[in-house]
């Protein structure tokens, strides 16, 4: 049961951030396939980075029904693109999900192959954070871990709480999972709607370069 | 034989794409170096984020053959940049060539390895297309799939059209090679020439963020 | 004592790289949590993705020491931010430290698994460079590489400097080294305050694309 939760979480993220990058591509005005390519690196670019860096074979390469759900994703996207202008808020919340989702399976996967539980916390953040500035990349967009909304530390929180909760409550780990899941959904979530910030460095000008 | 038409086109592809960067990096004034390492990024870019996906030796770290010859092209193309100005429309088939032959070189190598074919399309547009990329990223320019050119639909058409015709149709394997490379850079030099667009999505504000 | 002379050179190297991050990314008013990605991003890029090249274990994922130690330099450098303005130069010699430190660790990783010495000077100048590229990416600068100082051809130059006298003179490995490092750092600084340029290919219009 516990690998099948797993497994439906992956969906589920793959499927958020699917969505997210597509709608992004057609705000930039791509064409279908360039839609379809940002689609796919916002999906896979965190958890491709992870995998790299563990040196465990990189979980798409062999995952045909992860590519066809990326792409039927993102089609769909495109056929009810117009749907995306009421509804912002969903798709917010789907980003949202799909970092929570992404960035506990990132600590998950560290975990299982021994890296220290500190470091875990580095891979969740790559896994949740890095499709996403791929996709600000390469759409000439300000990554998002740029601009004022709490982002990386909302992973970095959840990620802390996942580990604290799995090694000293007598939660079950799936419990766990759940509740770090919606508490980096919820961090996210509230600081967009009550425009909570970290403090900032003030002080420097913006423009000056060394 | 096979071996060697395969050698052909990788160092063909290389030297396209060698040059092209060099140019790319002298046209924003970048110093001799910085011309090579661009001519470098681009030359090796897409190839070496396949192989690490692949999880295969990344091909120019034991072959000193390619980094000379990429060496030598972008040392040429400095020398002889004057030359450019007139030559754009050379310049441009290079490029579309570099696209064509690293597309194939990229899905041989995924089938190579037991990849589904379908995977193989997406590998070989990112052999084809993540060097440019690199490029465009590292010279503050546009990608080049975020522009009006039709690109990476050229790699997407020109892999299956591979893949079909290898699987359901009695040519020589390199024919069918020969003939997917010549529809790629078809396919992209008509596409600017006749201004060919595939259809965007409309409706969108290009500046907002959300 | 060569292994621990290797040691405090990545250490120092990471240290200085860490705080080239914090203060670039303070700069650009990240929250605490940016500032220390940033940081993280600028110290470990590099080496990587010449580890990644190479195909060796990423030399920060079993490295609880090293990671500290990035958080810790963080940390103090945004305790100590103000004193930042005070010390530009300070902190420019510890960014041309990293390099230097970094390029001759590159090149020496290289040697170490039989690569090529040619193919090492680029992987040197990878492990020097991209932790900063990819630093500049994220924070929208323009990359360090494309601007006037020269960098990349510090890498080049020492790197070659190094292989020439570990090869073709009898002076202590540890010499060669120190020499090595602190003439990459020398380059760099020089010409800076004496506004040493290579030359540059002009004659292009420089907002003009292909």
């Amino acid at each position: 049961m516990h690998e099948q939760f797993n497994f439906a979480i992956e969906v589920l993220g793959t499927i958020a951030f699917s969505m997210s990058g597509s709608f992004a591509a057609m705000q930039k005005r791509l064409d279908p396939f360039g839609v379809l390519i940002i689609a796919f690196v916002t999906s896979v670019g965190g958890g491709t980075v992870r995998d790299l860096l563990l040196d465990i074979p990189v979980f798409w390469m062999h995952d045909l029904l992860m590519c066809a759900l990326i792409i039927i994703t993102s089609v769909v996207s495109m056929v009810f693109k117009s749907l995306e202008k009421n509804f912002k808020v969903t798709l917010f919340i789907f980003d949202s999900f799909g970092l929570g989702l992404f960035t506990i399976i990132g600590i998950q996967k560290g975990l299982n192959v021994g890296i220290h539980p500190l470091i875990c916390i580095g891979l969740g953040t790559i896994t949740g954070c890095f499709g996403g500035i791929i996709r600000d990349i390469l759409l000439n967009r300000i990554p998002l871990i740029f601009r004022k909304e709490i982002y990386a530390t909302a992973c970095i929180v959840g990620g802390a709480v996942f580990l604290l909760m799995t090694k000293y409550t007598p939660l079950s780990y799936t419990f766990v999972q759940i509740f770090t899941i919606l508490l980096i959904v919820a961090i996210r979530t509230l600081a967009v709607k009550y425009q909570w910030q970290m403090p900032k460095f003030y002080g420097y000008d913006q423009t000056s370069e060394m």
